[in-house]
């Protein structure tokens, strides 16, 4: 950069630039992200300069993150919940640890994941010196439960359970689970950081929220399923005393103590997540999702029709084949074991999810020949 | 919320009734952040949906995160640093962390922070079971290197040393710290949150970057001074290969591994803070930070006019009193030892500075007869 700085018009110009070397997520069928809802970036700048890590200056906007939280607390049908915003599923799933240390106040922590889990427990183990114990999963990809029950012992201080996992978009049995947790008392954590979108707008879906007792605390990414802007993560907690644990002293800020991890934290990410609950409401989310479920399945019925079969029936819109190539331009990913993954997210369409699938048809066909 | 959503028109008519409830910049001394820089906005809004999470799909963002990070690493002396971007201070405080931790691979580490340290230092500590130390500041609220030295043994992984406190504004004596550091060999963070995009601009200002020896790493915020949009904070260091100690497996994304402490995270606000920096350029922040600075001296000479004693002649845009209180609207705050603090944001132009000082003689006089 020069010393003297562009014009803006030559600013723009070279940001337009880089911005078009980014692939369009109209052909991105790997991510667990998508285009955000035309509510959540308007919103996201009407609350651009706002700051939650010093609340008392922004009062408007803290009541927003209240709202949230309520509206979450009924939708997992624990009405007293409590709750707060993080930067996403890894904050949340990290601050879940904090407090489950905290309380449980042993020398070697340890906490149990399923297989399955999401890579930042590891992260998140690994910087709060907890060892990370891996519950072995079932041929439907699900955490095993007596498996798990022999891997608890007295150091156990949370045992984690995923609602549509990352790879293969599947729910482990939580009621088995929050009876596990309940009879060893050991704290639950739901991590539906994907499915916590999805899950509650499917009819017979598997249960994973307040509703199963034993259940402590549930992770959900409104920059996910929740259409919202980046960053933006939420936990909810059955009890909100667990937040106690974690309080710090806040000097020189409006509010005297804080239990975020973050200082510094955006509001506009939380007014865009507001935002597009309150203007979908249940019933607009209802819509999405049972158009994301039914192109889920539309994709395994043409892979399958193709030859290429599914490695399971997911509980949410992910979607999991026999390893293939597929032709560019599509990006699709690929999971630890080798299968092909696609995420049918809002932005993949019926009309995308017919294309891709002409597209690899007359790859894969003339491949196979 | 009700089942059905709002109409377009409803949601926003509610959410800018909660933003109007939000104190406005305009009368916050407190704060140190500030009402983000136009290019800041419309570079966000044109990056909203990118994931450097994932940056195999977004490479022309990811190309932008490189560039702020050479411009950080030509600005601070080490055209060969490295760095990644944050989600602000506390999370470039936890890396630092992290990745002393790792290297140093004792037992019981410990680091030494001064008096004067962000509270962060007290959250990452707790949660990742480091000892933190606290060595002891001078009547200008310095770090003590005498002191410093005293404390450190062979668990000691960091000592943190301040370039711009957030209650004083003062900047440790970081030429002796480094030379402690490299003696003991133990790493050196600056923790220049503030004070990064300050001291670079001033003349005269004290040492604290690259070019002093023995600093190892050093932490600023884009969303502070650097007029950039919340999230948004940088990690430089010295040796890259210190992230190496960070990486995880990050199965079915674009990339294979990572080092960053969140998963999912915003794009639009590094191209923000790249926007800024592209815009201003070195000039631009060198006008900025003057005019800055001499609000800050004329707060200073202003306030002790009317008899109102200066704590301490700040290294950096904020400014100290003995404990007085000020009239409505205005926001301040007040240090842990109960002194009168005001931050000469952007937003706190020479016109604003005037305006309080003339609600606030009008109000201390008439409270002194």
């Amino acid at each position: 950069m020069d010393a003297e700085g562009l014009s803006a018009d030559e600013l723009f110009c070279f940001l337009k630039a880089k911005r078009n070397e980014d692939r369009s997520y109209s052909h991105i069928l790997s991510s667990m992200c998508t285009t955000p809802h035309p509510v959540a970036v308007q919103a996201h700048n009407l609350f651009m300069e706002t700051n939650l890590g010093d609340p008392g200056l922004f009062p408007g906007t803290a009541q927003l993150e209240d709202h949230l939280i309520r509206w979450f607390a009924d939708l997992y049908q624990e009405p007293s919940a409590g709750g707060c915003t993080t930067s996403g599923g890894t904050e949340s799933n990290i601050q879940v640890l904090r407090f489950c240390k905290k309380t449980k106040q042993v020398k070697n922590p340890n906490i149990i994941v399923p297989a399955s889990a999401h890579f930042s427990f590891e992260k998140a183990c690994g910087m709060m010196d907890v060892e990370m114990r891996v519950a072995p999963i079932d041929d439907q990809y699900r955490m095993i439960p007596d498996a798990t029950g022999e891997l608890i012992d007295k150091n156990t201080c949370c045992i984690v359970s995923v609602a549509g996992t990352t790879e293969y978009g599947m729910t482990d049995p939580i009621p088995a689970l929050g009876k596990l947790a309940e009879q060893e008392g050991v704290h639950l954590h739901v991590d539906a950081a994907f499915g916590g979108y999805v899950l509650p707008f499917i009819d017979h879906a598997p249960p994973f929220d307040f509703s199963v007792p034993g259940v402590g605390s549930i992770s959900v990414d409104p920059h996910k399923m929740g259409m919202s802007t980046i960053p933006s993560g939420i936990l909810m907690v059955r009890d909100e005393r667990v937040f106690c644990n974690l309080l710090v002293e806040t000097p020189y800020l409006t509010t005297k103590q804080a239990y975020s991890l973050t200082g510094t934290r955006p509001g506009a990410s939380v007014a865009a997540a507001y935002a597009v609950m309150a203007y979908l409401g249940r019933t607009g989310m209802k819509a999405l999702v049972t158009g994301c479920m039914e192109n889920t399945r539309r994709l395994i019925e043409g892979m399958e029709a193709f030859g290429v079969p599914r490695k399971v029936t997911p509980d949410v819109n992910v979607a999991t084949f026999d390893h293939v190539s597929v032709p560019s331009p599509w990006t699709v990913s690929y999971t630890r074991k080798g299968d092909l993954r696609i995420v049918c997210m809002p932005h993949v369409t019926r009309d995308v999810v017919e294309s891709f699938l002409t597209d690899f048809g007359e790859s894969y066909v003339s491949h196979s020949n």
